[in-house]
């Protein structure tokens, strides 16, 4: 089924989709701050969002907007400022946002807002009022990178991914951008993902498949529970490739759901690896556990245990600490029949622990991917999660963010 | 109520106790490794132990020995290996060591045995062997800070603690010692603690106590569910003092249960004061929650925030990332009415921010002792959680740990 093809564009590779980055001057390093991702028609569009119940203005803004059913014109998004913790302010800030957008575009449908940045700061809004203005006049349909750097915050690169691939004979695109880096638990700090599509879906179905795919990648390089103030995914689609979709049960609709998966697995991977101070990305597979949910649990505990990022950064092959989180997890296991391996190394068989080479595990740990497989019994679930290792880096990033 | 003194003695200081501490050549260091701790009488014995499905055999042996009911004469613990993750081969070296200290202090009574150390390494059976041996004649009433000391891995200072009070005109001691550093999670790493009391108990009330004690103090130390493989606390009460109390009801049941909580707060303290690598202690007080449960959580995931632990030790008053922890607790509150407060620093009042000297919050994180103080409504529930910044010495321990 994976037969899709990666190609250039990233937010904009979907057709019909136009976006422009810039500096509004919000950030005070004057890096780009300011993205905007606009649609030629109206788009269906859907959402998800962090559960915390301290939440930015522009959650709240976008879960009214999506409530109310109707169609979303453009996805507007400013780094230097989380509007979290800012009152009513914050909130007027925010509406007065997308009517800006709206009015800019001469378009009455909906506009959806992100922010991400310092908490507890209004947002610079003599800035953001001239910056609306001038961004909406610099569209372009090419312009998918500039926008996946304008999101950007502690991030070191951006992060970018388009598939095409056909259904049903017509051409059909799925892009993205995100930005977030994955820290020790990572979505403490903001993770913002926007998603194009130029397929046609019935709305419900959209947001099943948006909701689907984001708990098998974005949510598995997060701690269940730990979400920012800011955190949101939209995924907006739009018909314009001429597909139209509204079975889920149909081939078209399970082949569209895998090729959305893949792109958010892959920006959610690309997040694990620019993790804050990160020297590699740790992937753990868990397999044998009773449920999907919990070899997902179970690998989420392991990849954001700071004792087996510590150890891993450290090139210290202490398998016990895999042993100890997997053990925490919450998730119940027999101890007795737990393998662990790290890479080609089998460390624990049957919960006895194996002679293995010592030097050669730690060697392994210096590649740019370390691979932990876990079996913790002979169940059907498998899940896998993505992190990072813990640097001195990390500390120093974020002991000074916002002095 | 709480008119108990300070004592010395720690450990040894109640009635009818005796400790020793000493090298048996299990740690690489040569620092002391080993300790007994027996009481002259069989005492009642408790303990709280990890909720981990990945447990050390000591922490399984110990279960069977309370389980029994019997009386216990004394607890074993060793440094250097934790004895988890040691299949079959752990399980008999866990009845060995235990079955050794009662032919070496020819006595049927049980004993408790604990671990701390490297995880997937066999102990050192004939270090044990001969170690066993030797600390059943060094044993002295005077002992408590060399038992203080053996049970130490990473820890920079020992610690203990006694009180004393007169209770029914009896003078009644509880004393007792603790290992672990406050961690990023603080009890992913080992933490344990040994008490002695010299009341006499009866044995589910003494159980009852000690539970409720260590729910507001080690429980408070860690983040929910986040216990080691080999975490335990163990309490012994022998009676020596000539108090006895059954009526959990009685005022000396409630005096002895509050220097008992006293006690266990105090050895918590000293951990998260103690953290890896930290260069303060964090106290964090919420109020207002709907249950004493729910703010105990809260405080536990604000002070477990390495967002807000990074940010102490860079001196950064960035509370937006205490409101971030707040909110994601996974405790509901209306985001509206949070007030937050660093040391005398009101920085968010009714969910708003709130003006404040920046430079003077800065120079109170400089300070050891860090208080948060966070308010989330109206309801009664109070709850304190400690733990302490996040340094990059952290990140050097533990990438460093066993190689």
């Amino acid at each position: 089924m994976a037969d899709w093809q990666i190609i250039a564009g990233g937010v904009t590779a979907a057709k019909g989709y136009q976006a422009a980055g810039m500096t509004a001057g919000l950030k005070p390093s004057g890096a780009p701050d300011l993205t905007l991702i606009v649609s030629d028609v109206p788009a269906i569009a859907a959402g998800v969002f962090t559960k915390s119940c301290v939440r930015a203005a522009c959650v709240d803004f976008n879960r009214e907007v999506l409530a109310k059913g109707g169609q979303v014109k453009a996805i507007l998004c400013n780094a230097g400022q989380a509007n979290a913790s800012t009152g009513a302010e914050g909130w007027q800030n925010a509406v007065e946002c997308a009517a800006l957008v709206q009015q800019a575009l001469n378009t009455e449908d909906g506009v959806l807002v992100a922010s991400t940045g310092v908490i507890g700061k209004q947002l610079l809004m003599d800035k953001m009022r001239s910056g609306i203005a001038k961004i909406a006049t610099i569209l372009a349909p090419d312009a998918g990178e500039d926008a996946a750097r304008s999101i950007m915050t502690t991030d070191t690169v951006p992060k970018s991914i388009a598939l095409e691939t056909a259904i049903d004979g017509q051409t059909v695109r799925v892009g993205g951008i995100c930005k977030g880096s994955g820290m020790i638990h990572p979505n403490m700090a903001t993770m913002l993902g926007f998603i194009t599509c130029d397929a046609g879906v019935e709305p419900q179905l959209w947001q099943q498949m948006l909701s689907s795919s984001i708990d098998a990648s974005f949510n598995q390089v997060t701690v269940d529970g730990d979400t920012s103030t800011n955190d949101m995914v939209l995924a907006l689609c739009n018909g314009q490739s001429g597909l139209l979709i509204s079975d889920r049960n149909s081939a078209a609709a399970q082949k569209l759901q895998a090729m959305l998966q893949e792109v958010c697995m892959s920006l959610a991977k690309a997040i694990a690896r620019d993790g804050e101070g990160a020297t590699c990305m740790i992937e753990v597979n868990v397999s044998g556990a009773s449920s999907v949910e919990g070899a997902r649990q179970i690998a989420k505990t392991i990849v954001g245990s700071s004792l087996v990022k510590s150890a891993v950064f450290g090139n210290d092959p202490n398998w016990g600490r895999i042993a100890a989180a997997a053990g925490r997890s919450g998730v119940d296991f027999d101890q007795n029949v737990l393998n662990i391996q790290l890479g080609d190394f089998v460390m624990m068989q049957d919960g006895t622990p194996q002679e293995y080479d010592r030097q050669a595990a730690s060697d392994y740990l210096k590649t740019d991917t370390v691979i932990i497989n876990v079996g913790v019994g002979n169940g059907n679930g498998c899940g896998t999660a993505w992190g990072c290792d813990l640097s001195y880096d990390y500390v120093k990033i974020n002991a000074e963010y916002t002095t």
